[in-house]
């Protein structure tokens, strides 16, 4: 369907939890979804008035109706979005003029339609009247050379007012929006990237509730390939573009050497367990530095041989000041793929399993922690951190 | 459609990943899926044959081919399932013999239809041939009086051919199967049930991927309401029903004088907190008892007031010696409530808020490690576990 050419502003409804906090909790929360949403729209070069908000929704006014509902869709904690048209008054008789207007646009021959209204405020008539009033001019006026009929249950078209206080909308569409917490009601997060289809859903997971991401990638030098760290920093930008007024930084570690440490000191079965353990604590570093609350990584249960449930305890080992999320512990490599898709980050991600020269022929499933103390014995922890550290490389994306 | 009554037999395959697995990884995973279908099946009293493994397949004989495929459909492990018809040869006449009785049963009036056929083992055709004979077959006995057509794009029905080795079978649906992997194939996790929908779907999510659960209650007493704990014990019913043939028992703490310790000697703001680090003190306690090798709860980012990524990091450092678990990090309310409907804890699980009567009215939301130590000085840890332990109950669901 065309959009017509009535359109002149965005309803934008919040996601569903939004509206379960607490009054103090919640105007934080608008606020910051609102600052997201301008930051979205001057970045896309959407002129719109200023937003405002009424009951539970927001408004705003804007020339550009289809790109500004599409851009604002796509922001965390919005739960719905509404091209609509304007009333400019509360009045019923404006309400229904203006129905009538959009119904022109959008009514076509032999269709069914049904108006569905929601008021909140003090006005002289109730939604069951602007409901009525509204479908019997729509009758009058294009009901007989349109062919059209009411229908309440399965109509072809819905027309919607929205009334609130003294402002009025009329609108029929309604996208669905990302849902979740506005981006920054939470604190940041370290978010250790691969450059794999994982690492990066489990990333925009953490920031659709809320925590901007502080991308960090473990450049492993020549035991793994170089279009590792491409993808990595080209999967970090694709997330980013979900986090639009926020900073856009990208931290590579160079690796190779802890990595090579390890393959030469240290039991081959125990090899990535160490190297996880390595990197937990060069992002518990990190994430001191930048005053970050968590690391979150795409492990998830049994995915690799390494990853058992018995492993992640002896990983989980090595990170005692911050805690280590894995929001995909849970999924399946398919949900997982299927969600990279819908966030954009399945092209950007090396989609094969990216061959780490280091992953020994049969890493351990149920490692001791005892063993794992033995073979770190042998490595020389802090100095190899403080090298991680020093040769950090920031990256403006 | 209904079942036609010619079908005896059903095709199992795998779920995705387990494809992925080393040969020494896969046979284990699969006698342990293989295991689990048999336990499925006799709890639900369906007679059938011995279960063969064949290139990456797994097939029975059974009677009761329709309930058999739904059953098996649900253990974890599996990738989807169809009820199928038996060769009893892998000649390619017999194939089309077969092929054409069970097309008898599906093609109706003006049908259109194609063959697909998957081949693994020598033959002395191959897969182009099976599909070739059989259309001709169908088309030269049923295609005139039935007004059939072949359309590979889009057919109504499609016939496949599945042969391997010596055996064949053809079929025509295929249920999708629930995924993951075999339960059983990692470690016990301890599984923190409220009652609430969240934990039910955590704990779900954590079988899934092949942890066994050993579900665990704190029943806080006069603070909570009593459907909280029937609730808990239903939706532990409910998450069990899942896990055919490993053990069916709940463990109740009771929690109330931890609770009102808590309540009456330290500042309300910090009550979430601090009731939540006990909570996993006494699990850490019973994982080690249980020998399990982690804790799961239904904790989600910014779902309550008190649940901040920094409190997260306040919370974990109470959990020392296992990695608390949490899969439902990323999701959104409206997203748990729908894997709840889907696996059948919604029902069980107490819908609205349980509302826990120590609540505060207004939860710490960045709370510092220095002021939880203080607050913990005021109560006796040690005795406080200890009492939790002692007073365990078991029930055997």
């Amino acid at each position: 369907m065309s959009e017509p050419a009535t359109l002149d502003s965005v309803i934008v409804r919040f996601g569903g939890e939004l509206w379960l906090k607490k009054a103090w909790t919640k105007r934080r929360y608008v606020r910051c979804l609102v600052r997201n949403m301008k930051h979205v729209l001057k970045h896309h070069n959407v002129e719109h008035s200023e937003v405002m908000r009424r009951h539970g929704r927001l408004f705003l006014r804007t020339r550009e109706v289809a790109e500004a509902s599409s851009h604002i869709s796509r922001v965390f904690g919005v739960g719905s979005v509404s091209p609509a048209l304007e009333v400019c008054s509360n009045r019923l008789e404006d309400i229904v003029d203006k129905s009538v207007l959009l119904a022109g646009d959008l009514l076509g021959e032999g269709n069914s339609f049904a108006v569905r209204c929601r008021r909140v405020g003090k006005h002289t008539y109730g939604s069951g009247d602007v409901c009525r009033q509204v479908g019997q001019r729509v009758l009058k006026e294009l009901g007989e050379y349109r062919n059209l009929t009411v229908d309440l249950k399965h109509p072809d078209i819905v027309l919607g007012v929205e009334v609130r206080d003294n402002e009025a909308f009329v609108f029929n569409e309604t996208v669905k929006g990302v849902g979740g917490m506005p981006l920054g009601t939470q604190d940041r997060v370290i978010c250790i990237l691969n450059g794999d289809i994982d690492s990066a859903v489990a990333g925009w997971l953490v920031m659709k509730r809320g925590c901007p991401l502080v991308p960090l990638y473990f450049d492993c030098g020549s035991c793994s390939e170089e279009i590792a760290g491409k993808s990595a920093l080209k999967t970090a930008e694709a997330l980013l573009d979900w986090a639009v007024g926020f900073p856009r930084w990208f931290y590579s570690v160079h690796y190779g050497h802890v990595l090579e440490s390890i393959v030469k000191n240290c039991p081959s079965p125990l090899t990535c367990l160490l190297c996880k353990r390595m990197k937990y604590r060069v992002a518990e570093q990190i994430a001191e530095l930048k005053r970050a609350e968590g690391i979150v990584t795409g492990e998830t249960i049994g995915e690799q041989t390494s990853l058992t449930i018995q492993n992640l305890r002896v990983l989980d080992d090595a990170a005692k000041r911050f805690p280590v999320h894995r929001p995909l512990l849970g999924f399946d490599k398919a949900e997982t793929e299927r969600m990279a898709r819908k966030i954009g980050t399945y092209k950007t991600s090396a989609r094969s399993v990216l061959g780490c020269k280091a992953i020994p022929h049969k890493p351990a499933t149920k490692a001791k922690l005892e063993e794992i103390f033995k073979a770190e014995a042998e490595l020389n922890i802090n100095e190899m951190t403080e090298r991680c550290l020093e040769e950090l490389e920031v990256v403006g994306l």
